[in-house]
């Protein structure tokens, strides 16, 4: 659960000495939601960075500038599982990128499937959330988003070499022991969008080389509970992370 | 996911042939959201009834009448799953009652711990969120919600018959795997809130008799997270829900 200490995802190279200037909405946070001043820590990292610990050297009302001080962890990638997730509307798409970090998602895909329906959708938004769970939950790491592609593409152009389990909500999944017996990274998840997949998506899913039907039980599920469920017990299986 | 026939939660006593008047968010729901007329039919249930079929005879801009025509389904209630929950603020305790109705759990406890710091918790706010939940997933009953007492004086009433789980954030619980062994109905969940359990309250669930410490993994997950995962892990070693 969230630490005292921020923790900023700072996407540059890093070294011992070395000024940052921090501004906008990380500014923001860090003067005006955890009131830090000259002298107060923070950590930050990024995917190749590691965490590191720094200190504020001086700041103004809108601007601070903070000196590295040392690497306080190596740097270290979530597993690799990707996430393949059919957007939602709104909030709810925002949680599930929030669970996919928190849960140690390594990169999520955008699937358009036959009844997805989302319309908008903020990248930079998205993206955003992720940076935001990732920074909470102590990943060093953030999750990649990749832009919405269709189901059809991604499966014609898929490495047979990653399992891509995917949520079967007409019965004839495996239940995830089962589902994950000898699996191991790298893994992938597909989960499709409220009102399931169309007749000739399952018909493309079942025949493909790569694809596991996942059971997630009798209950209806929404596709946030569904993604979040699925996520716990591939974790549970695989890595023994959870 | 969601179906396209309406379901209603109406805890009455329920007959075929018989007339019910539905006003206000009902009515407003079935008539504007869902465009309902004379015809048109929809599910009610509530715990006791099971689920009825039910025909709009007539209609105006605000009240619907329903005649109940059969019954379609029995009652059938949620396996004997209590989530004990430290609530949280806002939206995220919103979401921590939808997704555990959805998962599956009969009773929602609150809880209140020494880092509860959850001011203003609206019951019947989080009643309608059970019942919409409870509605959208198929569900035949709807999760009580108890009000919030304090931990302390669960413990000291609780029924030893019934095993509290609980997630251990200090690494010193079982894997899911071994936390659920020999377990079955009825069971406990309990869920701290972020900050975790204060030392005399994790002393306290300890040298509890009914108490068993489950390990939700080395990521620091967020309350409402925790929750999701350590649900889904016990429905899916308890009762192959999942």
């Amino acid at each position: 659960m969230p630490r005292d200490v921020p923790r900023l995802y700072v996407p540059i190279p890093m070294h011992q000495g070395m000024i940052l200037t921090l501004e906008d909405a990380q500014a923001h946070y860090l003067l005006h939601v955890m009131r830090m001043n000259v002298g107060s820590t923070l950590h930050i990292f990024h995917d190749d960075a590691g965490e590191w610990l720094a200190r504020v050297v001086s700041c103004n009302r809108k601007t601070l500038h903070i000196e590295i001080i040392e690497r306080v962890l190596p740097p270290q990638l979530s597993p690799d599982l990707w996430l393949l997730s059919a957007p939602i509307k709104g909030k709810r798409m925002e949680y599930i990128i929030e669970k996919a970090t928190e849960l140690g998602v390594r990169k999520i895909v955008l699937v358009r499937t036959e009844r997805t329906i989302a319309a908008h959708l903020s990248e930079d938004r998205l993206n955003a959330h992720a940076i935001e769970a990732a920074q909470q939950c102590e990943r060093r790491d953030v999750p990649k988003i990749v832009p919405i592609q269709p189901l059809a593409h991604i499966l014609e152009h898929w490495d047979v070499q990653r399992p891509l389990l995917y949520g079967d909500e007409t019965g004839a999944g495996m239940r995830a022991d089962r589902a994950m017996a000898g699996l191991t990274y790298p893994l992938a998840l597909l989960i499709g969008c409220e009102g399931g997949f169309a007749t000739h998506e399952l018909e493309m899913l079942r025949a493909h080389p790569a694809t596991i039907p996942l059971h997630l039980g009798e209950h209806i599920l929404r596709a946030d509970t569904a993604t979040i469920a699925a996520l716990t017990l591939v974790q549970h299986y695989s890595a023994s992370m959870i």
